[in-house]
């Protein structure tokens, strides 16, 4: 009901806050003896957080794994895997008053109207710091996907009005790093577009009704912060499209059924055709400035609430690990659904 | 784990296949002690067969609600609301040779991969006629959420190349209307995008992790057959906005907290601000040709599959109380997690 | 999370009460592709109806099943198989003022108290009446687990006082006949006890800690209108025992590993070791009497309820098709979690 | 679907291993804004392990509470509770040959039938140090319900074949004590019976069909390790009672409806009336016994397994906590589900 777990049958449950004790998740549901590499899991936390270019401003601590359960001798046992990363950024309390302001664009104040109460130690559960949990979780789903060879790579295909063909997993591009450099000079952020391909996923994947494939994954997309939207395959392009143009024709490649074209993004009718699954995730620009905002506080008096802190000039490049991650326990979620193991 | 359910409080079941014998749902969760308007309800199956338009070719025959159960004099009991529609056009068996064939970009072919068996009645479960249920159950929703005066409105924005700024219910504009015309005579079909605002929904709805509001409404709108593409507030468009151009101010209106700009789209954090939702769902075109196609056919053999039958030029007219209903089902269920009743 | 349906991956979802238009259900997650028996379905709702026994008085409607959805020449096909039966004995209104009568342990009165508004037609939803779609369910899960070869059988062990060794299917012996009779002349009634026993379930069924097998049995029967009592394998003696006495010694019976013998009832940690599963319910006396019987109305004034209208003696020898079928809706989604199908 | 989780609206997830890191769990939906006394919930803990009786030998090592997340300055936040215990005990490996042997009636070869692989450490998640886990959320929830004036407390009733007619909290009756002491001089064990009362619910908790309040309990009573039966209110006994003395009558106490008697055990067609809830639970004897046993390793070759290692006598005293902390979780599950907070 609160919604801090995802998956029906490779089900994460995550936990912890920004300036709480850890950030962790479980996982239930997934397969037994299966070997584990735990460095594997340590890198894409390291992925996640690293960020050596000037535009991002990762934490400085380590995000240091801890496996709590579910493994013997490298292996798994059918138990619950419990991981969690110690925060070594605690604040049991935080008494800057400025902490009644509400950040624009930011949870604090619809967090304060549903809960009536507000952790302000940045951001508390609904910090970025979340997503740690998720690229942990996510990391264990694709270990078990590796075993069947499925493999899903994302690419940053823009950044605020530059477009990238190919999508990249970092930023190259002068033109595109000046735009960040004056951004960031400027205390101001700007959005990007995430692009993702699956591969190797069977045909049968998915459910037709309400738990298409694609739905499952727009909405493990739309649940990362700062994501505003979510189109697969053809997208937002195939409402202007004919349906003759659109169709995937069907043909038989060696004994294989194949589809022509892949308009459809590897789904059909919510279930996958052995195609490779494709989509695109939008992402706003980072609601932190380093700019003066006007707002108002928790007794509704306006304020001014002054930039400082760490700031990420574009949260894009590190999303990669997050989409693929979010991705990688939709994809497991239904191999399990579907009794695969 | 089929995934014919949706929601986690309230929870519509559906059921039902083209040409079966009755389409129909399960309503779990809906308060009790509401007064139920029955015509209303079957005013939105109307709404969702009329299609007087050219350019639709509803079935013909009358899609008559039956309430089966949770109703006791004209109020809800707190006992699962059951409806169905007979299907006026069942074919028990469905000799038609042509069954065969893999029609592209429908369902049959994954349908047939996932399950090992294909019911050929008119694309069966994965038909259009399945959304009946979604109507009829968020019809439903929307009787409740009446109650708590909020309203769902969804208008087309786009049919093919064509912007429609000021969203509209239905098609009057000439040159639309002759490209639709024109597609009708060429046996092709075209995409569209649908505008939906929601408004009087409370500040404190939806939940701020996985259960994102705008997440499950991604879902939703993604579960609805043809789409391809969601996204709310600033969408897609955000990707290209700087932070300070796009946060929303917080102000103080005459004693309630405001923002002064709403590129969030009425949810921050995952979590309803108090302002308008509003989002827009892509459809490609319709993958029903009156034209020949190459395709395969269950055995691998190329085939090609004739066009007959009705024909919807662009199923976006008819699509927006579908679109309507399922944000109402996720409203309504967020209420029912929120307590309210 | 109002508790109409029972599963997580073979779902049935039940809705109807005992004189609106009709009592059914929806079966989603049932595995597709398999050959099912119509008329196999029906007999079992003839089964829970008949009662030729002078002390069960059915009502004398005929329960005619109809199949909705989910079936396509005569085989499943993955699709939710939705079915009912309606109720010839629909009473749209029903103005006896008596009505208003809280009648003693039914649930009348909780009915009430958590939904503020009460269906006064025969117990509405709380009625015996909405087994039938319980017992329908689970004819349907047997069909699945048949091909499995795995049978359930239920007896009556107990009426009021009378202890029967060997479970029966009905009751002949004299003395529990003139028992019976009595009551009847009596206007009162009786409770007993069904014993369970369900063969051919291979090792690895449940889960290991919350969803133990045995746990989802209890929870399953437990939701019987009028059971008390669940106890399995050595149940409640096994708390006189010494553990030397209760332990079930592991044996290599021609390379199976078996138990020399079963006080666990099949079931070791909550998953099945492939012995006999077995268990015991016990039902407590049918509430309603032939006799008059203090109360107090909705308005809390004191009256006095009449006994007329059916009455059943005693509830146990039509209850036995209620117990298989929810015991074959436990084992048949344990079975479609271990991803048989 | 594995079933590491109980509840739907107040939701725990536990994790962990007898001899691995560490125990713990995560609740989701408890609500915000509460004030949390963690002494209390290290209590609870402390009260499980407690065992100075000489008939329990409890682990020698302290159950430290962490607390990781939900909680800021003593007050639930709305965000998930993270907690675990780390165990002092941890052992990575386990190379004791005779970890091949199954021991009987544990659940040693049922898990490893299911996960195909087995984690020989202590019992590894199938041991009884898992209900650690259950004891912290129970107390968590035990805290909700405080506020609630909702109070729940177990007694022995039964030890072997001693009836406590008034149950205790531990065991001071010499009969007892010296069948215990021989008991243990003996390397055996047995079993008891607890009896538990819900005094404070209000009526209308609890659903009518399949969650009804008494089946959720009877789930969660039975999904504790060694429990073997369930029965509320009049129980098994109701079996052989006439309806006549069974109802339980409605009278008007002063403007508020009550029963006469309370045969219902609180509970009417699923839901709290408002009397007192009571139940009694069946433990069965301790599995680990300190004597010589033949059993299979699993090759399926025939071994002897030692008597060995840390030994209760009587699993049951030290139960108590646990059988409340289950209680806890369901009464808390069922109030959110009714929308108290």
């Amino acid at each position: 009901m609160s919604g801090n777990s995802i998956g029906k049958a490779f089900i994460l449950t995550t936990f912890g806050e920004s300036h709480g004790v850890a950030v962790g998740g479980v996982i239930d549901g997934f397969p037994a003896n299966l070997e584990i590499n735990v460095s594997y899991i340590q890198s894409e936390l390291d992925r996640r957080r690293s960020g050596k270019e000037f535009f991002s401003s990762p934490r400085i601590e380590e995000d240091k794994l801890e496996i709590l359960s579910g493994l013997f001798e490298g292996k798994s046992t059918g138990a619950p895997i419990a991981f969690l990363v110690y925060n070594q950024d605690q604040r049991p309390s935080d008494y800057d008053h400025l902490a009644n302001a509400f950040r624009p664009s930011h949870a604090d104040y619809t967090w304060k109207q549903k809960f009536g109460i507000r952790d302000p130690r940045g951001g508390g559960r609904a910090s970025a710091r979340e997503t740690l949990a998720r690229v942990a979780g996510g990391a264990f789903a694709k270990s078990f996907l590796h075993t069947k060879n499925i493999k899903i790579v994302a690419g940053i295909c823009q950044i605020g009005e530059y477009q990238i063909p190919d999508p990249v997993s970092h930023i190259s591009e002068p033109q595109i790093l000046s735009f960040l450099e004056q951004l960031k000079a400027d205390g101001d952020t700007t959005g990007g577009v995430i692009a993702c391909t699956i591969s190797g996923v069977p045909a049968g994947l998915g459910e037709p009704v309400f738990d298409k494939l694609h739905a499952d994954l727009a909405k493990a997309m739309l649940s990362i912060n700062a994501v505003k939207g979510f189109e697969y395959g053809s997208g937002f392009r195939s409402a202007s499209m004919k349906g003759s143009e659109h169709n995937d024709l069907f043909v038989n490649k060696n004994g294989v059924i194949r589809t022509l074209t892949n308009h459809s993004g590897g789904i059909q009718g919510g279930i996958s055709n052995g195609e490779d699954i494709y989509f695109r995730v939008a992402f706003k620009p980072v609601a932190t400035l380093m700019k003066d905002q006007d707002t108002v506080n928790s007794d509704g008096e306006p304020t001014v609430l002054k930039g400082k802190g760490r700031h990420d000039v574009c949260v894009v490049p590190r999303a990669l690990p997050i989409v693929e991650a979010m991705a990688a326990l939709v994809i497991a979620d239904h191999m399990i659904r579907n009794g695969e193991r």
